[in-house]
């Protein structure tokens, strides 16, 4: 594949140039990076097709994920010979799939188009927008660009993995662009529950498309520095081709409160503590939420301690990198705890959704090896349950209390914020930005049509909204928007261990029976030759009834099988398959009968 | 076990009498049946210790379920030789519970005591107080007290257990008084989210017990009959000895919302639903809450049919009784739905908890033989979902949408309200009763002891407060009140099938092993003298990998376990154990090296 043209040769498509401002603030170093990225970008001109006037290359809009489900994010751009990539994110696996540990995105129309992809673009750090990275870049080893603190996460991702040699880690910071063959992408600054996230600026031979990442707007951050609100109204009014906008609050009226609100919440708590040692658990990825238990700390004269693995490894990349202002010798090691007094020590933990494992878990249940809880401690839940996970948490809630310790949750005391736009937060994105077409993105599909109706609500003409789903395509030309009628494969991919895609819906069916009924397996040997049974009908269970203490019940199921074996060989039945379904049908009509349930039966016949 | 005592004989023993004005109230007709439940009831006189000062019988008070725990409820007053049971209900499984299908209290204390039983005092129909009445008759048949409507519900459950000739229900009205040996039982009105709710006052030889059951206050019921304060309050200046009062709201502050708010948000989704059908999902128990929906559809001249086999039970149950008001010809059968057009007809139907196989979800997944949904349909789910519930009501949400319908729920309009008290109203409670001491009931670890605080701040004493557990008796008597050394046998019996008690917790261990990962079977055929290998060992697997695709993974897997088994019997190790623990470390280890997952393994060596 040869892609010669260079950068500069294909920004003479754009139809919107981007204003000299915003190219003199990109830093040099990105420049170079992102240069040296995508030198050998573009397709040679022979291929672009003869018309009288020149078109301008369609160019086509479509998610691997994120659509009709949380999380799994991932949307991709693609114009002619260039592919660009926003967000790769992990999805968490439904009740229904049983021992799975992750969802990923199928990758299988990049891979076939690998040499097109010119990077891929992380909006923030969060797992739904990074966590499929290691499995993406495994197959497609293309460039990443992110923030300091978005990449420094990805980085402890990619060392587990042992993929970060072989990574191409670019830095950029917002209000940077880096060209990516035909298409230029600017970082813009927005708020949003982990520090250093941003939203995207494309700008595409057919205009500019924003996507906006994870937001919310805070006028009063913790880091002091609010969405870039004049840049998004920039571009809205030299003009937006199409948003691609998060909804995941988009049900919730009115405004998402500020992160300062959590800080005066907590600031009450440390106040009111007196003797008790407090213990905060929140998101690991919450910086700012961590920066305010360190400023409460500092003022009260309590020295930090930091406990669980993900925890740790954030707070680490975050002083390391900068994002975090901690005064000399407030941050101190879990073995140290020991030697202050309670009212001297915040604890800070992961947990906050009940996480069986996590650091509150194993402190509830006197699990954790460094701290044991008592009436001389105050546990902050800073965090809002996610749905489903209620009675993780409140199991958690339960054992605190069951410790003496006083708990405060969101509940009682406004110790969290969302992280995501509400309605009159979306409202703003899509006044300032006034987009020809919109795309409602990061949602179920009642979340989709909610944001869609809020759109329309503004006055945007229906159809101009796509309401789309994974690997459903949206081609945008001159002629306008529509959806073509292929779409490119897409799907769920189950991570179970080690294995990646070897977990499908048949293996779900049986551990989903197993898990309501148990197995009971059926040996026995046969004489090939003269058609007797030589050894069994062994009866096993496992996950069905006790067994010692149902004797009567297995010993039935045996003299039925035994009976049906021999019967059938009687008949002149050798065929290995009859059989077998002669000894299931036999025992499964036997046990349903005596217990009313339906174990899965597994017929084993040995021929000698 | 000869109780000779009399009913006359007993109500000298009583602290408080109950006043002339409520005994009148007692209608001839319970009198009578209650005569008769309890006409052999108490111990002889010589059991009675010799004392200078007659000492009065001690009380012992215990719950067997719904402490520290949901669901489940009943409790049990014990006084020499007489025990009346309050409620039996069933619990619902936890999440680690696979394959269960419901939870009932450990009854062996009652079943070893099953001649001092005086009779089950159902406070109010829902599943979580009588739901497991069926396993208990089964073993302990003894007369049932209850409302009429508490009693029609609990008929068709007796029906489906075969049990209603053989139970002996007796219908009680809110105001009558049982005699049951040496208690007398008083039904008193509460407002809760089903009809004909009651708390208890039980008179017993050392004072009065309030159990309140479930309850609300509803200064504007449906029924127009609010909770009986003034009894309360009247019992309260007599003097109570002890109040268990439920906990379930404990953590809301303020007031719960009357049901007739509910009225009023329906009637305005009434009003503006002009041409589309309206299908209402809500609890089947809630008549009140069905009967508003009838109301308003009489107004707007819809004709209601009904779906969901618990809600045809239920409002089958409620017509009967006369607990609805339904003008004739309103309510029509769901085949006669199609002969008017969509803006005449109201659904009301189960499913507001996302259960699968409800009738709103086949209606949302397109599987309901009678209801199809397009855009001419509205849909309120007057219901909040239970925690955890959220994703299995978001799955239906989301197919509405995507079917066009419009969906209210209680996040955008006020369609649903609880039927618990809130902290103010548990103040009027503690308040009105103005108890000795105090149990809290119905609820999680951190329920009761945020009951108990609230209790504490309205100035109870600590040492009069009893947060128990089940199993934990507290007796009572003229010197004070005191937790004693010894629990009775409480526990949770799983129900799976037909089967009782016969899954603990090895079978549920393994059916968690299983759902994680499945089963791998390896089975050998061996000569017992020889000690050769005569066939296999065969390599079967369910739920592990998909098979087909995995074929090099599962060849590995019977080469390593035939070296191993040959190995074995090279080395001249014959014995089954022996043999079956080499096949199943040599098969874990090689799985795990592989896949990182480590199914359950299940070797099987069958000898000739």
């Amino acid at each position: 594949m040869a892609n010669t043209n260079t950068k500069g040769s294909s920004t003479q498509k754009w139809r919107k140039g981007s204003t000299k401002k915003q190219t003199t603030k990109t830093t040099a170093k990105t420049t170079s990076k992102a240069t040296k990225a995508t030198k050998s970008n573009r397709t040679p001109a022979k291929r672009v097709p003869k018309k009288t006037k020149k078109a301008l290359p369609k160019l086509k809009i479509f998610s691997l994920g994120g659509l009709n489900e949380i999380g799994k994010n991932i949307t991709v751009l693609e114009c002619e010979n260039d592919i660009i990539v926003i967000d790769c994110g992990i999805g968490f696996p439904d009740d229904d799939m049983l021992g799975v540990d992750l969802v990923i995105p199928n990758f299988s129309y990049l891979e076939a188009n690998v040499d097109k992809i010119r990077g891929v673009f992380i909006t923030h750090g969060h797992e739904d927008h990074i966590g499929s990275l290691p499995y993406f870049l495994r197959s497609i080893n293309v460039p990443v660009y992110g923030t300091k603190l978005t990449l420094g996460i990805l980085e402890n991702k990619l060392i587990e993995h042992k993929l970060l040699q072989s990574s191409k880690l670019m830095t950029v910071s917002a209000g940077d662009k880096v060209s990516a063959g035909c298409f230029k992408v600017e970082f813009i600054r927005v708020n949003h529950s982990i520090a250093d996230a941003c939203a995207l600026a494309i700008t595409t031979p057919q205009g500019v498309v924003i996507h906006t990442g994870d937001f919310k707007l805070d006028l009063t951050p913790v880091e002091s520095k609010p969405m870039d609100i004049a840049r998004l109204g920039e571009l809205g009014n030299a003009g937006v081709l199409m948003l691609l906008c998060e909804s995941t609050n988009v049900e919730r009226p009115g405004y998402t409160p500020s992160e300062s609100k959590v800080g005066l919440s907590l600031e009450r708590i440390f106040s009111q503590a007196e003797d008790k040692r407090i213990i905060i658990a929140t998101f690991a990825s919450n910086v700012h939420r961590v920066q305010q238990i360190i400023n409460s700390s500092v003022r009260h004269n309590r020295k930090v301690a930091v406990t669980g693995r993900s925890m740790i490894n954030v707070v680490n990349a975050a002083v390391r990198l900068g994002y975090m202002n901690v005064p000399d010798g407030v941050l101190i090691d879990i073995d140290n705890i020991k030697k202050y007094p309670p009212e001297k020590i915040t604890i800070v933990t992961t947990g906050s959704q009940g996480e069986p494992m996590s650091a509150l878990y194993r402190m509830a249940f006197s699990d954790h090896d460094k701290i044991s809880l008592t009436d001389k401690d105050l546990v902050v839940l800073s965090s809002s349950a996610i749905p489903g996970n209620e009675p993780l948490v409140g199991k958690i809630v339960n054992e605190l209390y069951r410790r003496g310790v006083n708990v405060y949750h969101d509940s009682s005391v406004e110790v969290h914020v969302s992280g995501h736009a509400c309605q009159e937060e979306l409202k703003l994105m899509h006044s300032l930005t006034k987009p020809k077409y919109f795309m409602p993105i990061h949602g179920e599909y009642r979340h989709l049509i909610q944001h869609k109706e809020l759109a329309e609500g503004m006055g945007m003409p229906s159809e101009n909204i796509f309401v789309s789903d994974i690997g459903k395509v949206i081609e945008i030309d001159e002629d306008g928007a529509r959806f073509l009628p292929t779409p490119v494969p897409a799907g769920k991919i189950l991570i179970d261990g080690s294995g990646m895609g070897d977990v499908g819906n048949i293996v779900l069916r049986d551990r989903k029976n197993l898990a309501e009924s148990g197995v009971i397996i059926a040996v026995a040997t046969i004489s090939s030759d003269e058609g007797i049974l030589l050894a069994g009908p062994e009866i096993i269970s496992r996950g069905f009834v006790y067994v010692r203490e149902n004797e009567e019940l297995m010993n039935g199921a045996r003299e039925i099988a035994t009976a049906s074996i021999i019967d059938a060989l009687s008949r002149g039945a050798h065929e290995w398959g009859d059989l077998k379904s002669i000894l299931k049908g036999a025992i499964s009509k036997y046990i349903f009968n005596k217990t009313k349930r339906k174990p899965l039966i597994l017929p084993i016949i040995m021929t000698i």
